[in-house]
């Protein structure tokens, strides 16, 4: 497994604190023992103000706060971040700035009127898809192959327990980063926090996502300054429409030999003789398992 | 299939609202035409205040504006509901009460404070499960290989179009409400809203999802007042936690022939024989398919 060297960072299942046995039953009646994954609160500040409660897996709680500040544009990537506190007794994690953001000035106005500022910062991802400039960095298809075959072969909560998403960075047909969570979101974000936390440059990657392609999804990748977003799972006509806009290349419905492109074809060279890559079957899940299900 | 009678409510995946058709291309580089789920924002309020903004297939608002101010524990199902409207061009719900709620008082309070009222409204969902009273009502074992096979058969978008999540109330083996939607959570609001609407009882009732087991899953069905949730997805350790807590019975990892009881296995009779139902297989999915993803 030479492959697993290629990452930067991956899942360790093995961890204690990321699941649990529990006691249960089966379809017979009969008594069984299994493994669960364990979710816990964390909540959030940037500076003084509260931002959200999050349920995760609590592996990462510094790449989850930072990106997901990024990802939702309450921290601009040129913001200098002086600190982040996380507390793991009181499941607080807090982001301080230098000096108040534009997203807390913005939060000062909008609570004085209506309460939460969703409507503010729905405005502000659009932007991210009109002002997006995505590399022409091409995609050969063997990478796409070699990528999946590469991940289902890493040992992940996913493949132990179950019930949990996970995200992938990669560069050709090398997984780099590996970061899984409860919610698909969360594991979205947390990559975003690694990449900012380590100056990792988005041109020549790939993203790889056990969930849906809604616009959400695209939205966080277009603003992450990824060029291409894979994943097994379906689309949303708005998560292609916007992928369109901001000329992203979108691939989803992506298991064994099949996969559909719903924009960004141009960046596509189909290098993989098709004769060689076996179609998904039952054979290649592992038996009784629960790995089937992309979860959330 | 005469079970499709005893549903009072079910998808409609020919309403030319809910997918759209769209041309990409598949993984040999050949243009294909597909079809994919329709998503776009609706904007939720509570009386003169902006709650949220949900991503949603937009088929019933009115039940997911009532079923996610319930579920969020911000309006009571005792509060008379003097109006819910919705427009359809702006993309706004309005949900208007006779007098001001506890929750709006609330969130006065803290927007002084800290913005978003996150906090509170976790700490009322907490008391759900401690105030949890749900009914002894048995369940069958037989009755949930009838309503997978009926689910499986019922047309729906997640059939159709994949990328969706379904939500199916039952009472024994009839499925009675199957609602969809791009956001699993929604789904589960849209049946919380439609049963407050039209007065439905939970105490005989089944609820089936294909989102994963988690603690919000939990306690959505908790305060909806269902004693019984099944999933083919998998468990979140606090998911299972806050079952054993509630009484509420968990099964999940239910597929073809198998599944999982980790709470509430007192309210199970094992009626079934075993030998007369089927594992799941390749075989039964059908070809070339992306219903395989409970998505999300």
């Amino acid at each position: 497994m030479d492959f697993l060297q290629d990452y930067w960072l991956k899942p360790d299942p093995a961890d204690p604190r990321l699941s649990v046995a529990v006691t249960g039953r089966d379809e017979a009646g009969e008594a069984i023992e299994t493994r669960v994954t364990v979710e816990r609160p964390l909540t959030l500040f940037l500076n003084a103000r509260e931002i959200v409660t999050m349920m995760t897996i609590g592996d990462y709680p510094e790449y989850l706060a930072l990106g997901y500040l990024l990802n939702q544009n309450m921290l601009t990537p040129e913001t200098p971040v002086t600190g982040i506190d996380y507390d793991d007794d009181l499941g607080v994690v807090v982001v301080r700035t230098e000096t108040e953001t534009n997203f807390e000035e913005k939060l000062k106005k909008r609570t004085q009127t209506s309460g939460c500022a969703q409507g503010t910062i729905f405005g502000d991802l659009m932007d991210v898809i009109e002002n997006a400039r995505l590399p022409a960095t091409p995609l050969k298809t063997s990478w796409l192959y070699a990528l999946t075959h590469k991940i289902n072969q890493t040992p992940s909560l996913y493949l132990e327990s179950g019930a949990i998403h996970g995200c992938i960075l990669a560069e050709a047909d090398k997984p780099r980063v590996y970061l899984e969570d409860v919610g698909r979101h969360n594991a979205v974000d947390k990559i975003a926090g690694y990449m900012h936390q380590h100056g990792i440059s988005s041109e020549n990657k790939i993203f790889y996502t056990t969930g849906r392609l809604t616009s959400e999804m695209v939205i966080k990748t277009v603003r992450m300054g990824i060029p291409v977003l894979v994943s097994r799972s379906g689309f949303t006509a708005w998560g292609v429409e916007l992928a369109r806009k901001a000329g992203l290349t979108l691939i989803g419905r992506a298991r064994g030999k099949r996969f559909v492109v719903l924009a960004g074809d141009d960046r596509l060279i189909y290098d993989q003789d098709l004769a060689y890559v076996q179609d998904e079957s039952a054979k290649h899940r592992r038996k009784g398992s629960h790995t089937e299900e992309a979860a959330e």
